[in-house]
């Protein structure tokens, strides 16, 4: 069969995006690593890749508008590129996690630790990288009832952060110099969850991508 | 002059996405208020107006895609529907992390405060919500030069954040009992930062809607 050049415009789209989604996951799995390793190299290892993501994104976008807007595509053609354009924020801004991530590895140095709240912070972790990489296996295939199922699978990690807190308040109480970190750990679950959230909304767009529907997960 | 249909359909995506933006703000000035003078009932109102906002998106959404499938708009017009699809996302985020802060609010019921902290974190608040009632005027308005300063202003907003979580740190060392309360300062500061994150990215839609150019603010 052959292919216009039009169906390999939006071939290669699909595919960059997909190599985002990776990227991003690979930075998610080192900075969690990072983060519990207190490995402060591998911190900025990944601060230097954002840019990769970063760039990444724009030249989506980019590449996004100029199909729509030279090639006008329509259907499943104009799904597919809109799926790209909405999603790669979400991509970008889980990347932007991973980063914020890092910088708190970076911070981090020297303060007292709390080892069963960054083992808890390391399960959480691999929770999350999961979700995110099912989710673009999502993608790549159209699934969108293996979509739907993780974007339900959210609420484990959201049970995940709450036992988390819960932990870090109690140990902290007991030892009030691991405020220092005990901030970090705050926030990098926060961080975490959120790039559930952003799954979900990947999850969102994979669903549009295959049925045309804008829902909320 | 006659304005055709199509005009009058831009007007009123552009309209609409300026209407979500002043819920938005408003959700913003009601959260940071409720949270720093403990008004749960205030709080609760907070999350059950999360609704509103989410529904906009989605209405944003579907008008904007059945524009571009439908009529195929070009240049300016193409970049009108194009900003909304896009921003209406940092948009609904800001809504969502207002959400979150009502949340933490009605959560902190009974613990321990520290009040000196709560002050900043209210001028945190009011520096955020100016940001973006700022970003809101530059969209309608279309000023690509004003978008570009308040982006740039995005770093005052980073030095409160930073101020404040030292000072929370100090006052928690001091009041270990803080620390539940505590917690939930150093998320909404990350709810905070975050906000100021998507006017940037707003701030990035006003200038490809004034001259076609994606950039990194």
């Amino acid at each position: 069969m052959l292919r216009t050049q039009f169906e390999e415009e939006l071939d290669k789209l699909h595919n960059q995006f997909y190599a985002m989604g990776t990227e991003v996951l690979a930075q998610i799995n080192r900075t969690v690593r990072a983060f519990v390793s207190h490995d402060r190299e591998l911190a900025q290892e990944i601060i230097e890749k954002d840019e990769i993501v970063n760039n990444y994104e724009v030249k989506l976008e980019k590449k996004s508008l100029e199909i729509i807007a030279l090639q006008q595509p329509v259907a499943h053609d104009l799904r597919t590129v809109i799926t790209v354009l909405k999603a790669s924020s979400d991509v970008e801004r889980m990347g932007d996690h991973a980063l914020s991530i890092a910088q708190a590895t970076i911070r981090m140095k020297g303060e007292v630790r709390l080892k069963d709240v960054e083992e808890e912070i390391s399960k959480m972790g691999r929770a999350v990288k999961l979700m995110v990489e099912e989710t673009m296996h999502a993608y790549i295939k159209g699934d969108d009832e293996k979509a739907r199922e993780i974007a339900a699978s959210d609420k484990d990690i959201d049970a995940h952060y709450d036992r988390i807190q819960a932990l870090a308040i109690e140990r902290i109480k007991e030892n009030p110099e691991a405020i220092i970190a005990g901030k970090d750990y705050f926030q990098v679950l926060t961080y975490l969850e959120r790039i559930g959230d952003y799954a979900t909304n990947i999850c969102e767009w994979v669903v549009y991508l295959k049925t045309g529907k804008i829902i909320e997960l």
